[in-house]
């Protein structure tokens, strides 16, 4: 789980779909799974692939499911971005680690009045898109989801998938509610991913980075799932305090985080399932991790505010020393 | 390499050795090696030994070492501390991990008139022996000794060796330089171990852990070696940070490590050889961790003066957890 069950936000009735285009650019755990989500709910779905573009091209998806398996024997599928079509919606579903891929892919796939959604984790990123596309076309999404790709073109949904939408604006400044949102949001239902709108996006990514900085960051250096970081005191007095740390950045950021979110947080972590971060299975898989969206961009956004953010900040040049170290050693993980 | 090339100490002129007895508690790679210098200097030495008791009392002690190996065919070698002679000099050189021994070893073992000489790391020991065996009978010793134990009553000195020898007064008050000092500095230069009197115990052991917190802590999180860590851009600055930190800890008490210290350090280990800590060699071997003494109690004693220590409360917090998974889980190291 990378993020937080919200309990606010808009309801959605639904609306009929209207016949948007998807891009997804990036079809691993998140990205295939929405997207094949919204492909079986009858959108037009166009997925780009990279080591899985042969097998996927010619087998489909499969998603595995506890809500119902289900395969999509045919998808449009693409190994060069180029050879893509210009989508009404784009979905950001890589890591982060490879968004300077994005000025070329982005020049291409976005439609002239097409919007780029950004479901990736960290601080920072709508304003870059919003660099190459222009502002007024770049929504944040906050994905609560659990899955893993299994195999080429095959993705085990374990739990949840809800997604906190927000549209940026300059500055990160609240958008309101728009009809953008409103319609891409009805998309996603009609594919059965619950949806919640918010008009203050960076609110909400301050928010999921309560969960994401404690949990993502020990669960690399202590090699620990999220239980364990819960079951030992000394490991939950840092998760609380790094939390508390991450509340103080907001703060600097002019968004305010209650102080109840915390044992919300604390609680719900506490009774969720043993589960391995996403940043953990990045290492465990000698992956790069996501060190500068989800640490790196909080800390310098906190620091020009004259905050600082000790733990945070020591939790990332940990994980800067480890990330380097996993890609240069070759061999066997552990 | 767990302490520090001092630069500035009391240049002892060598004096004829005492007929001063010796009990060495605890026969490890540190113990080990200072016992067989001290009886291969003519001293009367008795051994405590644990695992290795059986093999030494047969094979006697073996020590490899840049300035020359030697092999002690017999040693007193003793398996039970109440069959030990009552010496002049008790050498406390387990792990601190093992001090709740103490009371019962330094009942018998501690001649009349004898001291007790706390060769280990860590804050607050001397304090808990006096309470046992009386002030004005305790001394400290920061040893500056690379060396394993690499097989029963075998012992590998790889470098260094020198001790900064003080005496601990109720409070930590200096000494001044003592006649029992000077006797026991004398005995160990007689074997060949440089020696350094001090009237300062406590400002020696705050020295000291300017190192050992560092590099003892993040040796273990990171799985690093001393050289990985000064390699690393951001490790190397978590390192200096570390170290201020243990310079404010070391104010708090009343105690000025000058800040031309801490490059001093830095600058050491960068050109010391690739180096695994005592504390990481205990985690690979699964032994207990002595996080208390080196890092729980400075932290209890600055917090006493009102002084936070946050990124060596989390380095505390993150080896409390890794210590108590580390000896949970049976099984191949790593």
């Amino acid at each position: 789980m990378e993020s937080y069950p919200d309990s606010k936000g808009d309801c959605l009735e639904h609306r009929p779909k209207g016949d948007r285009s998807y891009a997804i650019l990036g079809t691993g755990a998140l990205g295939g799974y929405y997207g094949a989500c919204l492909q079986r709910a009858g959108l037009d779905v166009h997925f780009l692939l990279h080591s899985d573009y042969n097998h996927v091209k010619q087998h489909g998806l499969v998603v595995e499911s506890p809500s119902g398996d289900f395969t999509l024997p045919y998808v449009h599928a693409y190994g060069d971005v180029a050879k893509m079509p210009p989508c009404d919606v784009v979905v950001v579903a890589l890591k982060t680690t490879q968004n300077h891929l994005l000025p070329e892919m982005l020049a291409s796939t976005v439609q002239e009045d097409g919007v780029v959604l950004v479901l990736q984790n960290g601080l920072g990123i709508e304003e870059d898109i919003a660099r190459i596309v222009g502002s007024k076309r770049v929504m944040g999404g906050l994905c609560f989801l659990c899955s893993n790709k299994v195999g080429p073109g095959h993705i085990c949904h374990l739990d949840y998938g809800q997604i906190t939408l927000g549209e940026y604006r300059p500055g990160y400044q609240p958008s309101g509610i728009t009809e953008q949102m409103r319609q891409i949001a009805t998309d996603f239902e009609s594919a059965g991913i619950s949806m919640q709108v918010v008009d203050d996006l960076l609110l909400g990514r301050w928010k999921k980075l309560v969960w994401n900085i404690p949990y993502n960051g020990l669960s690399v250096v202590l090699d620990a799932t999220t239980n364990e970081l819960m079951a030992d005191q000394y490991t939950r007095s840092l998760v609380e305090q790094l939390m508390r740390e991450v509340v103080a950045g907001a703060a600097a950021a002019g968004r305010i985080v209650g102080d109840h979110f915390i044992q919300t947080m604390l609680d719900h972590t506490e009774k969720m399932t043993p589960y391995r971060t996403s940043m953990k299975i990045d290492y465990d898989e000698r992956r790069p991790l996501e060190v500068e969206a989800i640490f790196g961009n909080p800390l310098r956004i906190a620091t020009a505010s004259g905050i600082d953010l000790p733990l945070i900040r020591m939790l990332y040049r940990q994980l800067k020393f480890l990330d380097a170290k996993n890609r240069r050693t070759k061999g066997t993980g552990d």
